[in-house]
């Protein structure tokens, strides 16, 4: 049974589509993953998030370890079992969340320790110890454990943390190799460092490939320094990295962020966005987002999408969704969550299709006349 | 088309067992209605509840007149179109949350003032504009507007304000039949009051009867009264309304108390209780109600019942319910409240085909042998 492998099946300009296969299943490329955060995609049960598209979703390491625990998930079958989804979970490595979440960090060339946001218990995360948690959890896609400086700190900064990241790549790859059966039918990937320095960004791929990984992720992005100093990155980066292996932009982004990423020869994402903006009101339509907590959907009779195929997206009046979540009733972040993933979902499927007909700049024209209203 | 039937299939003791038909489908009794307070059963999508067994959902006529809104509501096409549930719904007359929630009250022979407890502004019930409201809102079966006092209060206060129920109920009466359209395709109930008073209680039939209804309710009970007492009304109560049309126990209850009131021959009820269980971590089950927040579930991957038709129950494990509800996910509230009504509906399913075989007694007493571990 294939492993991994990754066949492109167009290119348009840079954009490409194609699919990648894994023993748990295809991943149809340009690809959306959605959140999972703590063992489920909030608000939505497993069998909704594979009905509106999803072919893989991401869990998060640091949530993981900390509740319900590495070890014990472990014992309950692994996050697949636990969450009752059958198909591909690419895992983060922890590293991102450490630093954003929890308390009294301290980053050495062994790791980071920290004491945990929920009960301040002290923990240890090292490129061994992601890729144990990882195996443990039973993740498909498993990530190196790196570090993610601000994209602002200055340039010896990034360097050095950049280099950092690189020697811990390589830990994470002796570790995820040490992992026989799990390594045997899972990937890893690698993530290029450097921030917005285009010589660290060099730097960082080539050491990247000559470790070898399954895919590649460019990180230290979406972090706060706006879409036009993304771009300007993505520019370049992507074509730095192996043409025949995935590329993956982490923690991406707003709808006109996931077509100027794949216009410039990105493949995956993942983003708390839809689901997190499904909770607090805002939906994502062809026409823009909007807030359906405004007073002016009160008796609006009109669906989010009435050509969807999601019924979130095309049986409930913006009126309905309105006083839902001016109730805050659980049934508003349900149905906006769901319709939110199935419009990120539909824009994959819409962005596969153009390039695979060769149409992608008018369709990304298109897109954004629309979406911005212009 | 039948406006109003009520068939009854068998009965064994007392305790009966048939169908209601309206003209937006089938009621099959003893029937046990989830609660849709704010046009939404609490994290379950309409089709959801439908799945499990439901045939008809309960609408609150306080929450609703505030938000959004009877006229509102009227012009968005009525409260069906509004929260897409297309079969029977059973609306409340308002007059008891406003009693219980709201701020300000004045009560006189003509209604009740108040102010909302979401806003502070003002409102009057009367019975005419409690008809009109549940009219607006399109009520199926539309219950009269009352007042229910503490079963603790003296008896010249309990039948002074049986008295006055009463002389609303004939208001109430008169107000739905001034509907038209929506008088000829719905349904009114009287609700007898009377407390803990065998007497007050008998009065207050006759004259419901008098006036002439649809279906009568037990009302005035599981107000704190505990199950005894309620027993013990309901060992005289139920026989002294119409052997022909249905009995409805309002805002009851516990499993047992569903087990107990039907046979004593209570047809309808409606609670709280498995939805907001489902939302605090409780579940109920053939051998009790458990807390999932308990920590001895944190390592049980027995689901909460192998043999049940709804997922919910059947295929995740208590270990992940366990998790989901201690990390306050919103999917375990969804599906917990769904393991809730699949099981409250289960059990309805199973009294209905106890009464029709002729083996209630039998069956109730498994059933608590069973629920209380003895």
């Amino acid at each position: 049974m294939t492993r991994f492998a990754f066949e492109l099946h167009a290119t348009d300009g840079r954009a490409r589509t194609g699919k990648i296969t894994m023993q748990r299943g295809e991943i149809r490329t340009p690809a959306f993953m959605p959140v999972g955060t703590a063992a489920t995609v909030k608000a939505m049960k497993p069998e909704s998030v594979r009905e509106i598209g999803a072919d893989i979703i991401l869990g998060n390491t640091y949530h993981l370890m900390l509740r319900p625990g590495a070890e014990r998930m472990a014992r309950l079958g692994g996050l697949h079992n636990f969450m009752k989804w059958d198909r591909p979970v690419l895992t983060d490595s922890g590293g991102y969340q450490v630093m954003s979440l929890s308390e009294l960090r301290k980053l050495t060339e062994k790791g980071v320790e920290f004491r945990s946001h929920i009960d301040g218990s002290k923990h240890m995360l090292t490129p061994e110890r992601s890729m144990e948690i990882q195996r443990l959890l039973g993740s498909d896609i498993v990530m190196c454990f790196d570090e993610c400086p601000r994209a602002d700190r200055p340039r010896d900064e990034i360097a050095a943390s950049m280099e950092l990241s690189m020697r811990w790549a390589k830990r994470s790859r002796d570790g995820f190799d040490s992992g026989e059966e799990h390594a045997a039918r899972s990937a890893l990937f690698g993530i290029q460092q450097g921030a917005l320095d285009e010589g660290l960004r060099r730097v960082s791929a080539q050491k990247l490939v000559d470790i070898g990984f399954d895919g590649y992720a460019v990180g230290g992005l979406a972090v706060g320094e706006g879409q036009e100093a993304m771009f300007g990155v993505l520019d370049y980066a992507p074509e730095m990295l192996p043409k025949d292996h995935p590329r993956y932009l982490m923690g991406v982004g707003k709808p006109d962020d996931l077509v100027g990423a794949v216009e410039r020869g990105i493949d995956m994402f993942d983003c708390v966005l839809p689901t997190r903006s499904g909770r607090n009101g805002q939906a994502f339509t062809w026409n823009g987002p909007i807030n359906l907590r405004n007073a002016r959907f009160a008796e609006d009779q009109e669906p989010l999408d009435p050509t969807s195929n999601c019924s979130a997206s095309r049986d409930y009046s913006k009126a309905y969704l309105h006083h839902l979540h001016k109730s805050h009733e659980i049934l508003g972040a349900m149905l906006l969550t769901e319709h939110n993933l199935a419009f990120y979902q539909a824009l994959m499927q819409r962005m596969r299709d153009a390039i695979a007909q060769g149409s992608f700049t008018a369709f990304a024209g298109e897109f954004r006349s629309s979406y911005f209203g212009k």
